[in-house]
């Protein structure tokens, strides 16, 4: 039977893998808005799902990226680039940004409580440290809409999102002062800023 | 009664925090004129303050960044933000990049100088050196720009302004050659970069 | 005589060089149509030269920069564009994208080898690898057209370029796996990717 621990990392693993796709996907959406070509939806999808965490590990200097330890992750990408666009050329179904907010939303609380977590523990200061976890979940959307010639969403509409991990990453730093146990601390974190999401769409 | 070093460095300081603020000061202007909301003015700021120094930082390999090490300027910058938005709207108070540009010209010679002494001690030769002082000094601009999805300023504007940190760069790069006394060449660098910009103005 | 290892080097640096300056004038192309002050012009022209092997030295944490290492091709860069302002104010002679596409699909061959050619040798495995000499190959042109505020040619044009790149690192990986010379598989992986581009054309 699996421990505790085990289940965690499992959960963890899923949610963080829907969470990337989430985020991909987003792109893929830009990238066809925009009339890009495979390999630009490659990158923008790429961006979208890794920008902000590989730009949280170049900030904290951490090494490797988490795509150059699991490569296999940018095989799902571009085999996802290629059917979508097969795809959307053979028959008509649409999807739009409703159908993907939901693992967004989730991706944007894990990605909170994951960057707020490794800044601490390379032992930034709190209030940097959340803005590691802020820059983790929206950086990649931002460099998305930069790349598409266009003002970040995540800049401009009235909506809260960074806010959510703003707050997420505050209830994390205020669970490993409080001596909450790790991964009750994550599970709040991530909670708080999906839950804030969630009750803004 | 204080030496001429704790005079120095209180005033390298004061500069300092007076130069971060007119390049926060700029980002609130350009976040406000593309009407983001109070998230992407605080981040259209922070790039502006604090992408310059952090990028040179990047490269040159450099930790803890200046927001990680005093992340009480964070809270001044947010704080900021907030306080601007407010002012904005109850008041009719108008601010503009006229009242802005003194200040960032001595952000300017400031960011010039202190990116080539970093360069330098962290044996950079010349060129890249002075590079590294203009990139601390407009590159906190440029994102700021491309971010807001316009051309940037510093590269189409014809008044001089990366060519002032360029010359203010080989100031300090000729002081160190001649063993000018470090705090004389620093004074002379920024000096002479914030006064040809005040002179362009 | 020389050997043959000796004529090897001196064959990549002198490609590299021609690369590069390629690279650079891609930039100077933009910026003269986007109005860009001489500044800009340089700036523009150096990210595209130096931005895509910058970006994929941040990525592996490799240091000093090429353009560190060498600040002989800075001034060569702030050369060129000082004298191509001066022409173009002088005489009529314009010159346009088919004159650089020779010498662009040369430096696309010769970064892309290069660039899977480090990542691997600092432990990447093969997929990260191959994409670190595509982004090598192509992140200076995506710079280039972000700072410009056009949606990145590379990422729309609809004629294979990265695709090419992709390919020459596969070429790379494989003569590498199958133990064949250093010189040989790099001359391989640049060769195919160039000719890709080159029938592309």
């Amino acid at each position: 039977m699996p421990n505790q621990d085990e289940i965690f990392t499992w959960v963890h693993t899923a949610v963080e893998a829907g969470a990337n796709v989430a985020f991909a996907l987003s792109g893929l959406l830009a990238g066809i808005r925009k009339q890009l070509d495979v390999v630009g939806i490659c990158v923008v999808m790429g961006l979208a799902a890794f920008g902000g965490g590989t730009l949280r590990d170049v900030l904290l200097d951490r090494r490797p990226f988490f795509w150059v330890d699991h490569p296999g992750w940018l095989w799902v990408l571009i085999g996802t680039a290629v059917a979508a666009i097969y795809l959307l050329r053979t028959t008509h179904y649409e999807f739009t940004e409703r159908a993907i907010q939901w693992p967004d939303a989730l991706g944007l609380g894990l990605f909170t409580a994951s960057g707020t977590q490794l800044a601490l523990a390379a032992g930034t200061p709190a209030l940097p440290a959340v803005l590691m976890g802020v820059i983790s979940a929206t950086f990649g959307g931002i460099l998305r809409d930069v790349v598409c010639n266009e003002i970040p969403t995540a800049l401009r509409d009235r909506r809260p999102y960074a806010v959510c991990a703003f707050v997420g990453g505050w209830v994390y730093v205020f669970a490993v002062r409080f001596e909450v146990p790790p991964a009750t601390g994550f599970l709040l974190a991530a909670g708080s800023a999906t839950g804030l999401r969630a009750a803004a769409l």
